[in-house]
């Protein structure tokens, strides 16, 4: 059978943190089981930063050495840049005829973002913020995504391109699959609460050894597991949820967990350690990287001629079902 | 001096009438003066029909024959096809960003049009018809127009577009010209009000002499003109209007009508024999044109190359001060 298509993007917002390794370990593993095109979204980067762009060339490479140190590999997907690939702006142009205002208006995000961004002294209530979701469903649809890794605050997003998906086929044809959604957990910080620099729980991405260290040492555990021979539950636990990204040995972890066999200051340990020599290798990576900006830019090239390859047979069947050209 | 840039566009609405064609002979007017951009802006006709697009491709062959029958020159202007030319879509969704939702919700057409559409059952409260001058913007943007022909009502249209222009230019820098207005006067119906189906004084595009002939004898005239002693005033004449679209010798009718030279019967004779051969000779190379449908194609995407090399070429400006790739 043939391999599922997925469609993710990123903002370059120049904040690269915990989570989004998280989503990088994740994209990864589905690298293995699917077709991926992985896109540095900068379009989307504009609906709340267009006010100034002078940092974007810089956080779009950032956000390439990111990807690519941290393992994203660029010949099974599909990686490049938004902006590159006209076609993402033709088909929101044209799915936008279509779409209910109304229908954008309600999204949940909408009205607590333009609120938030506002208090910031943003000046965001624009056209282009409002069609967010709209852009997003282009994206998805560009691509003839059948699955979409997210996020459990996305689900609306992705809720309004299956409807958008239906719409266009009763108005024209079936061209797009439905798109699901592949859920993944978001990382918590290191007391379990949403990772968040205003709670002072996140773990820095450049943390080194002894930040790293003391970091996992204040992470919150399975609150019922009081002694050692206490048998405990990972599932409730802080620690097992980044051995899981970080531990292929997390299977054996949690059957030590559940049976005592470890206990939890050891199991700390190795979760340190474990993010030390990690990071270190995917930052030592990265720094490699970043002296050949130019086989970066050639990369993320390729990436692109082979999204606007996908793109424009896409495009050629919806202008054909819409009786354009 | 260099001649200033022009961008004007026409809607494939199917609907070709008289007051299309005075249109054209303005273009063609401005072909002289001006180096002129001319589009058949299909992504526009999607705002309140993208219900139904079957006849769409018909309607864009029509509306280039009606061009080219009436002598808008493929050679002097460039003359294309909007969807040919994606970066009309690119800039639209960058321009998206920063214009504030309120521009568009109050552009006095929007409302009006919304409730028009709405009581003929089209379901067009979409972000796209929201989005509409935005469109307008972008088309005229992308050619750095100095200069757009509209009617009174579009107005509001341009004014739009002129405050985009700025608003660009205050987030990054100058990269376009304020587009001023070249105000053409609406043609009239033979009975001196708004030409309309509905108040039954229109003159089909399609009418051959009888029909011409009996129309133009109904045309209101200089209503202080009784007998033909009297001298008359061609400025609130109907009559006149239309000579001065079918009379090269325009001027000479003016000053015979106010000497009281010619009379109005056969002042309007001549009209309308001006015009059935004017038409029948436009007509008649429609017809010619209509037996080479390939060669139509040839010219429209010579033409789509010509705009895609100013539009890109202003699309890199934008993207160069907009920090894009
Ligand atoms: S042993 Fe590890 S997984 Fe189990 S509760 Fe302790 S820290 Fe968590
Ligand atoms: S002479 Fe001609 S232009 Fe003058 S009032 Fe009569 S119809 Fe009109």
């Amino acid at each position: 059978m043939a391999k599922g298509r997925i469609f993710s993007g990123m903002q370059p917002s120049g904040n690269f943190h915990m989570g989004n390794y998280q989503v990088l370990t994740n994209w990864i593993k589905l690298q293995e089981e699917y077709n991926c095109v992985y896109s540095i979204v900068d379009w989307h980067a504009l609906t709340s930063s267009y006010e100034n762009t002078s940092k974007l060339p810089e956080r779009i490479e950032n956000m390439a050495l990111d990807w690519f140190s941290a393992g994203l590999d660029p010949e099974k997907n599909i990686i490049f840049i938004q902006s590159h690939v006209k076609e993402h702006a033709e088909l929101h142009l044209l799915l936008s005829m279509m779409t209910p205002l109304s229908w954008l208006e309600r999204v949940p995000t909408y009205k607590d973002k333009l609120q938030q961004l506002g208090e910031m002294g943003k000046e965001i209530n624009t056209y282009g913020f409002l069609g967010y979701p709209e852009l997003m469903a282009a994206d998805i649809m560009l691509y003839k995504a059948d699955a979409v890794p997210v996020a459990e605050d996305q689900i609306p997003h992705l809720e309004l391109t299956r409807e958008i998906v239906r719409r266009f086929a009763n108005i024209y044809k079936p061209v797009f699959p439905e798109p699901q959604a592949i859920l993944s957990p978001l990382l918590p910080g290191i007391d379990g609460r949403k990772m968040s620099k205003s709670y002072g729980n996140e773990i820095p991405y450049a943390a080194e050894s002894d930040e790293l260290h003391s970091r996992v040492r204040l992470m919150v555990t399975d609150p019922k597991r009081i002694k050692k021979t206490d048998p405990g539950d990972p599932d409730i636990c802080t620690v097992y949820t980044f051995h899981k990204i970080f531990s292929p040995e997390q299977n054996e972890i949690a059957v030590h967990c559940r049976n005592a066999g470890i206990g939890c200051v050891d199991c700390k340990k190795r979760l340190a350690e474990k993010m030390v020599s990690t990071l270190a290798d995917v930052h030592g990576r990265r720094k490699e990287l970043s002296l050949k900006p130019g086989k970066i830019k050639e990369i993320l090239a390729y990436g692109a001629e082979r999204a606007r390859k996908l793109a424009s047979a896409t495009m050629d069947e919806v202008k054909s079902v819409m009786n354009l050209g």
